[in-house]
């Protein structure tokens, strides 16, 4: 295993099916969003999904792992994460099964056929105005800040790539819940399930995750909130269990 | 204080600031939305208030007893119940502070001056599609049903009645949190600060509480959640203080 790697970077389990991911902590690895983001999707095993800023690939892996989903395609704008979740997946064993692609999240609609994916997920860039940072463009910055897309084109795409009824799971921040129920609203793959996440019962959350559904109409369900922490560095029953503890 | 009940009316104890109200049990008796919203709601005591649906008053009296508010109008489409909040006004004697008009929510546009109140609260019908209710004219299927107006016409009316900056704080349903969002944004009275009540920890939430402020831009503070009861029966700290106890 250890010739797939390269300098600075380490292997993890990934606690799930047997599978193993390759990080660079200098760069950037999945937080709890991710997983969390996985744990909320919904997916069949011949659903086409697409993940779109896929980072180190960390989803697509998750959903392979969960859900033994046959058709995962994951886009990053960054060559180096590409080449990384590319090694993860010889690391794996799963070429059959999940394929990842360099390519901007606001390209994705011309590089792939219109309403032909089944379920999309993201864990996009959460801090707006990226314009200010245009001269930032290290790993993490471009994983953090909307510098190459906004949360307009991760939602755009999104609703683009869906076919009428399938799904758009995605996790984000909540002070922007409303730019997300307008934007999914306005590209007509509006939120149907929410769940909030907060890191203590008594604290704000500091996580949303959303599902739309392309096409739909009608009402919300705000589901239960998720808490991470039972007490100081106790994680909760509920996460436990999406962690597949 | 008998003389002032007509058949089937009692009187309540606000058990606060020595409050009392009128209520009928066959009409329509406050629930704990209301109590949750004036205790969601800011105000001073020089601010305008207009309360866009009030019932029997609920909502002026208790904003009157948190925080001592000397201009707050009550409006309401049901002659029945502007009765009753003004019997209720008399038993209080705060004529001086709080009036009650009769008033479809619809039309307070063109009856008060545009941009004209610092607060504005409303507890509105929850269920949309009145429509099919149009001969359904009973008193609760009028305050529980969008008979005579709907929460674009609510929403709508607070944003024209508030000056900028001014503050729109509303008790709703979660399940219609999209519209809810889409529309303050879409009348320019954006959400700002919002607060799920769910019956217990583990349950979804049965009400949203959303404070709007006129023209303003940029993120939503979502609040930790409010948990009912702790267990069957027994409230939580949080509800007994927001009750005064």
């Amino acid at each position: 295993m250890q010739d797939l790697l390269k300098e600075g970077e380490r292997i993890d389990d990934l606690m799930r099916a047997g599978l193993w991911i390759i990080q660079n902590p200098q760069r950037f690895c999945f937080g709890m969003d991710a997983v969390l983001l996985a744990g909320f999707s919904k997916a069949n095993p011949q659903d086409k999904v697409i993940d779109l800023g896929t980072g180190n690939g960390i989803i697509p892996f998750l959903l392979y792992g969960r859900y033994k989903v046959e058709s995962i395609v994951g886009i990053d704008i960054q060559s180096e994460n590409i080449d990384l979740a590319n090694r993860s997946l010889q690391l794996n064993h799963l070429e059959k099964y999940i394929s990842f692609q360099e390519m901007n999240i606001k390209d994705a609609l011309f590089k792939f056929e219109k309403s032909s994916f089944d379920v999309v997920v993201s864990n996009p860039p959460y801090i707006a105005g990226g314009k200010g940072l245009v001269n930032e463009t290290s790993s993490k910055a471009v994983a953090r800040h909307e510098i190459f897309c906004n949360l307009s084109d991760v939602i755009q795409s999104a609703a683009g790539l869906l076919k009428p009824g399938g799904k758009f799971y995605m996790v984000h921040k909540p002070f922007r819940i409303d730019e997300i129920l307008i934007l999914m609203n306005e590209y007509k793959v509006p939120v149907k399930r929410m769940k909030l996440v907060h890191p203590f019962l008594d604290r704000e959350p500091n996580m949303i995750l959303v599902e739309g559904i392309k096409g739909s109409k009608g009402s919300v369900i705000i589901e239960k909130p998720l808490i991470v922490y039972e007490s100081q560095g106790k994680y909760t029953r509920e996460i436990y269990d999406i962690y597949g503890y």
